[in-house]
């Protein structure tokens, strides 16, 4: 065990804390020696991951008393990391953010969407953006990772291949319309999150200005892409179904080569699209607790509408594998390191 | 309009509040005239009861401004009526309170399920209790009605065919096994009640030592009744699944003569006993917004355990319903009036 | 009873003829005399819809039993109430049917979306569209009235305001993202409404090319109008999120006004758009078992993108309510009898 | 790859087939060699288990097609396997049976309760019982193991520990309440398990008479068990409530340690039972996948009530899971290899 990275992992009580230290009680590369929780410090970490009973007897400590460690994770609130990074850059030389703070390389962005300046500016360029379909040299010699958005992910990963191979139509910017679980909002009960009021549901929380957005701009190079959120009922789990545009014209192969070109090497995307059977599309159910991305495509030829469809699970692919996946690229561990559970069916 | 019974409820942004004031809004033989919430004070009574818009622009107003009504629903937590009877009882002549505070006829037995003495034992014998299957006469001729246990009716229901036949063995206790919806609950958010945490469980919460055992030895005459109540899946419902026993030798034919005499002139119960199709037995999804208890049995001939199943919407004949049927039977209107829904299928 | 509507169901052992019988049990002015059934014939109605155990005494016979009646619901599999509407028309002089045969108004455009012939072009004329909101006057003097596409009207009664007042960017045709639940597919099982592949799902099924895109340009006088339908877990309801374009500049105020001017006199569709709370915006869940049409917008001024949302029971404002409500409006009943129930909260 | 252990998969199409694929696909020590299905012979595994889609090229071929094998797993209807054992021993020495067919170890008692003599009698005590908190040592020695049902099984680890320690009061056998998932009833469509029916029920399915009582008597030595299985919303899953009768006086702190005494050095048994927090008691939805058994209990001192609880996923622990492990026993491997997924949280 000696040769193991000594991890950290900050605000470890949440729903991406738990599943971070899920995959890294199973990673053979990596020794979890501290997580921290303020709401539940002193008790075992199985107390607020029941699925983990068993697995470790680590318990919460506060983060007060986070020590030296080879690398942490922060699974903080966001707006907390940008004002605490440079505390926790001295204990650890490698980080690895999951909030949102360091997601956007542009302070004027962050300003915009976040409604006020960020806190750490010159810290931004350090991070990468922990996404390893769009970063993944950039990963191999950071050591700062930022984590990614769940939503914003699902929309990067369904308009890639579009955006890579020149097919979009950008004077019609692309409309997401993502479907999203329960879990997105944490693990905070609230009146929305009651049983009997979010169960069943399928509820418009953000139609228009998500957040988000600035993420997929960003990532894409895009403008005025727009993303609409509905809550369905779902713990884990994003469908983005992109509605684009693409020259009329443009035939079904030539996305297919489009989609092959840019994931056909991609470990944890997987192209999704039959003609016959249930699992025609990319379902989020089949992928809870992977860090699968599935990725497919319908193109309507006359119109040249297209809806590209992406499914992951938004604490996985979404947030803590993507995470786990930017870690082993910047450990140089092999890439798909604690990260090999592919889902279940029938679930 | 001016004939109409003038009906206020007491605690009314609540679920059992909410469903009252459906069932009255319908109902040809009263007005509501005010509904009260302290918490949502001020707004329309749709805004905590969104199905209800369009159909009433009452506002929540404190329960410090009730003003004298023709009847009073009462639909406050557990121990607030026992507390303010006598002030309701002032600005009605008639109550009906949804609470547990006035279903147990001896203060004794209040005092040792509830851990703490009757705060008002000399209004106890003045209410009825509000099940017309077990009541029904005596509601004709009161002015107080209490409310039901939601578990305990779907307990009471099950088991009174085998109790009025004298065929229930009563050296064995039956045990009932509840399944519950999460609406029992009420409206107030919990780390439990969490749609992450709540979605999709099989948790069992009371195994042993309910509170509606209390009612169930109460209207049965018996003693050592068990009751484990299991959450599930559900927002509205519960299934009573009661494990008891008669003699040996008792024949199916019997039982159907008994649960026929019992309920073969009810108007809100049904036996529900096919041999074929997918509805053999009682289930509550289909009986959610309806006032129908679904009754059933099978019975081991060899070994005499009899499983005697009963499904109600807890909200319904569990609270809201019953409520209203008894209104019915104390105001002397029919019976049925206002609670007319059957219930949907599919859903 | 005398002066009752005599009304057979034709084809009531599906979900849609299950709701049409349901509405007219508790109908003021219909008595339901015949209900058919080839699968379930000689059975109880009850049998196919166990919500209505007690309620009918009524048996489904064979189709070709039915006998004169005043007025003929027809619930039939697609394509076959063209081959049988002359024959119906013997029977009964008013007919209401559910099926996709008489809803557009133009032969051609029927082919193009069925892929073959009308087969009975000369009837098609005779029918009323069956959405009161649309083709109320036409439906005061018709004797012929064609159901509708449950998530058509959801588009239709989404985007209605917008090409009303005259504020849609026709340039760019509007996108609507359909969340469905599985009763729309009607009540045969097969291998992908099996429950375990079923459950939980968010599933891309006709992400371009839905037949009900015909019925929506048809209503709303639009090319290009795009329907993406994703399955979602529910079983009951359509959530429509029409994404659309107006003139940038357009305020929100200006929306306001152009959903009230249409829908402010409408009985059954609501305005939901509220600054705070749960339920801000339409939601199909509290709406099952109802008639309304819940109908909300968000503008992003910036922009000119509108999200506009339409909430309905697919079963009901969807399907057999609509017609209910055009039987009422043919035959001058009020408009909203035997349509009372409100729907549920919490469900 | 050469040492690993060359295996096929007789049936494996369906739900248990393709758990035990998933789960020795990641197996250190073995390689799936073959893999039938008679439904989907010529189409890729990952057809019927979309989440193995990359990961493994596998086509399914006929039965018919059986080659050579270290090892088979029959995953085939119940019936089948004791017919065709024969031929499935002259293709490979060991085999792992997941079918009812050799569970009994009593052909009478196999006539019985599956209503036909035993079609290979003279095979049954050739096989062992495949839960290896039973019967760990034969398994250890056998080359044939029988699969275990998984009603049975949830009901054998909730009462074992009460048997074990002699504290069961056996003239009154235990009454256990099953609460079961959609994916026992395997992967074939019927009306019942067609979604808008199957969604959201609490139904009774099996009150009296359920066939895997015979393996609970015949595990815990016991008479008159019996089992009532409900189905709840939940795709995998049971949670056995077993109501059962200790001597009274008997303490809280004499089960504990008969708990403890009965899994302490389990791998994979969890001793579930809080004071606080929301996972008190053992609940399935965290086991998806897993093949832990969490077990519980509460006791009513006075009374000598106890309720004991287990929870399990019925396609792991409860099927593939318990017959991967009894292989790891059966072929020397470490027991635990293949089966590292703790579960899910949230879910």
């Amino acid at each position: 065990m000696s040769e193991r990275l000594r991890v950290g992992i900050v605000g470890c009580s949440g729903y991406t804390g738990g599943e971070v230290l899920r995959l890294l009680l199973d990673h053979p590369r990596v020794e979890v020696t501290q997580v921290t929780s303020e709401r539940e410090a002193g008790k075992f970490a199985y107390f607020a991951h029941p699925n983990l009973r068993g697995r470790t007897s680590l318990k919460f400590r506060s983060a007060k008393q986070v020590e030296a460690a080879d690398l942490l994770f922060l699974c903080l609130p966001h707006g907390m990391a940008q004002t605490q990074v440079a505390h926790y850059a001295e204990l650890a030389p490698r980080i690895v953010d999951l909030s949102a703070d360091f997601r956007l390389k542009d302070p004027e962005r962050y300003a915009r969407w976040y409604g006020k300046p960020h806190g750490a500016p010159e810290w931004i360029e350090r991070f990468a953006y922990g996404l390893p379909e769009f970063e993944r040299e950039a990963l191999k010699s950071t050591s700062f990772v930022s984590g990614v958005g769940c939503n914003a992910t699902a929309s990067n990963l369904a308009l890639k291949p579009l955006v890579d191979a020149g097919l979009l139509d950008t004077s019609r910017p692309p409309i997401v319309d993502l479907k999203v679980g329960s879990s997105e909002a944490g693990n905070k009960a609230n009146a929305g999150s009651h049983h009997p009021e979010r169960s069943g549901v399928v509820r418009s929380f953000s139609p228009v200005g998500h957040r988000h957005s600035a993420e997929v701009e960003q990532q894409l190079g895009l403008e005025g892409v727009q993303l609409s959120v509905t809550s369905v009922e779902m713990v884990r789990g994003v469908l983005a179904t992109a509605h684009a545009w693409v020259r009329p014209g443009t035939l079904t192969k030539e996305l297919w080569k489009a989609y092959r070109a840019c994931y056909g090497s991609e470990p944890f995307v997987r192209l999704v699209k039959d003609r016959s059977g249930i699992h025609r599309f990319p379902e989020p159910k089949i992928l809870a607790g992977s860090n699968y991305a599935d990725v497919g495509f319908e193109l309507d030829e006359r119109s040249g509408r297209v809806v590209s469809l992406c499914a992951i699970d938004n604490l996985m692919k979404g947030a803590a594998g993507s995470a786990v996946q930017s870690m082993n690229l910047m450990c140089g561990f092999e890439e798909t390191a604690g990260l090999g559970f592919p889902g279940l069916h029938p679930c």
